[in-house]
């Protein structure tokens, strides 16, 4: 397409709007099941038990060290089904364009997402795009749909049982950071990548554990988040012990330095897994030789001899990790 | 909740964020297969042929004479799988609110959406929420995903031939002119209600001929995009014969006020069929015969001895309706 930065016209569904889909949407998303003249895109999957999943992306700025809103977008919905113990199979995309929009952006933010789709043999098949008048949006929203084929038995918070490990696949808060950041907005700078990036190698994996009981990736809210989910869900506590908890000195440098707690940020390539004790050494070990699952961890247990989620401090002191309620960093996924 | 408004707390994944999703999504979508507390929808479809689609939503004011965002966007997506030849079965949801939105109007949205939903009977079963900072987001924009089951023979432009006649299930522009008026931007005031509506019916009913070959709802661009993207993907012509295209007064008298054509408003309530020529009139009265398409007309026939959309008009002259390149009306859906 001609035009440097995008205008109203190439939202109204007429040549403008042809031109953007065709010469930058299917430019890098081109595959045989998707058809941009179709309404619906016809798919077939090879089973009937399908896991389906949606989610949001606002993150600010759209760009940050280690990916943009475009792989954000394909990896946290995928990892949404990955950690439901489903493989990712198919994505739509929505795209919420803000007038004004450097084309030069958008195209890198969609090949971005081409190449994370690539990654992990995803395709996306459906699509729709909306421009918004300038001021009337963040530069670029998507919002993403994934439907995935389940593997095997279905995770459940309901398999939960006292005693149960809890691992992280790596350390937290590294995304949060990045974004931060990445927005030089207190002067601080930094070498942070955010951590987003599929976990499908790392869910795969566990999956293989019969003694599994449920993963989850700890996005908006953190591992803390996870935990006081779990703990709302299941009515039973969660320990766990601050120093097993991996998290980089420059994420806690950051975090001392501007008061926020790193076990309230959000990562985008982690994975939280809660499984029978016998099995928890077994699942570190397979995790440390995957990918990405290098620096994994056994941080806790499920405890039913409380009924709150309890951390063991540094210090041999205990506090209790409340469910988040003020907002630490907004727009970051 | 407590709040009347919504902030940005209200996105963050902890506590505010759980209440708006309990208390006001969860009241009106709640349905076996909605978990809130999933990452992923476990779905069980019937057969392996689905049809996937989505759809952004952005239409300016939010509410709307004959709907608003809400009813907009379950009838737009679903009646993408309708004309695609599917029976909607489930939706994803994104919403993106504005700080500062009203909780009742949210309200409102929400309850317009399972009103819609359950009318068609399709579930929601996955949605992911984010709140926009004031002033970056105009109210609220949601996209929404939809899985259909196929039915039977799969339509396509490919099948469309020399002399198939083309239908309009009823007058066209009714929901462009009704979001417009909505405005109050010119000192213009009507009674014109939106067509937003299911097309589900009409579209069943049409899969039912064997010479059906393709459907198409005329949203963004109206009929004439509708019959310029005919017209390139089958590189036959197109004609049309104004006087048999239905338009409602209100609708003829403010386009001729502003200086628009009807032909190129947005509708959400229509179906364009083509169908081979011995079918079609038994299609009219079929078409006539179901509540929403009383009115169905028609309207043209494909043509080869022509390359290009022709429209006979009322004076017996022609005209030639090319691709459209301004936008009348942005943020109509």
């Amino acid at each position: 397409m001609q035009d440097t930065h995008i205008s109203l016209a190439h939202g109204n569904g007429g040549r403008y709007m042809r031109e953007l889909i065709e010469e930058l949407f299917a430019k890098y998303l081109a595959n045989p099941d998707l058809d941009v003249e179709a309404d619906a895109a016809s798919i077939t999957v090879e089973n009937n038990e399908l896991l389906f999943t949606t989610d949001g992306f606002t993150v600010q700025p759209l760009e940050f060290p280690g990916g943009n809103i475009g792989s954000l977008a394909v990896h946290g919905t995928t990892n949404d089904l990955a950690v439901s113990g489903a493989t990712p199979k198919y994505l739509s995309l929505n795209a919420f364009i803000e007038e004004g929009t450097e084309v030069a952006l958008l195209e890198r933010i969609i090949k971005s997402m081409a190449e994370a789709a690539a990654e992990i043999d995803v395709k996306i098949v459906a699509g729709d795009t909306k421009v918004l008048r300038r001021g009337e949006g963040g530069g670029v929203y998507l919002a993403t749909t994934g439907i995935g084929i389940r593997n095997g038995h279905l995770l459940s918070m309901k398999n939960i049982h006292d005693g149960d490990a809890i691992l992280v696949s790596g350390p937290v808060g590294d995304h949060g950071i990045a974004v931060m950041l990445a927005r030089e907005e207190f002067g601080l700078h930094g070498e942070i990548l955010s951590d987003a990036a599929s976990v499908l190698n790392l869910t795969r994996a566990a999956h293989e554990f019969p003694g599994l009981r449920f993963m989850r990736d700890p996005t908006r809210g953190g591992l803390a988040t996870v935990c006081t989910e779990l703990n709302r869900a299941t009515g039973m506590g969660v320990r766990l012990i601050e120093t097993d908890i991996p998290v980089r000195d420059p994420v806690h440098a950051v975090c001392d330095m501007l008061g926020y707690d790193p076990l309230y940020l959000a990562c985008e390539g982690r994975v939280v897994a809660i499984i029978n004790p016998e099995s928890a050494d077994t699942l570190l070990q397979t995790w440390r030789n995957i990918k990405g699952g290098e620096e994994s961890a056994i941080i806790g247990h499920i405890s039913t001899a409380t009924r709150q989620v309890i951390i063991e401090t540094e210090i041999g002191g205990e506090r209790i990790l409340e469910e988040l309620e003020d907002d630490p960093l907004p727009r970051i996924c």
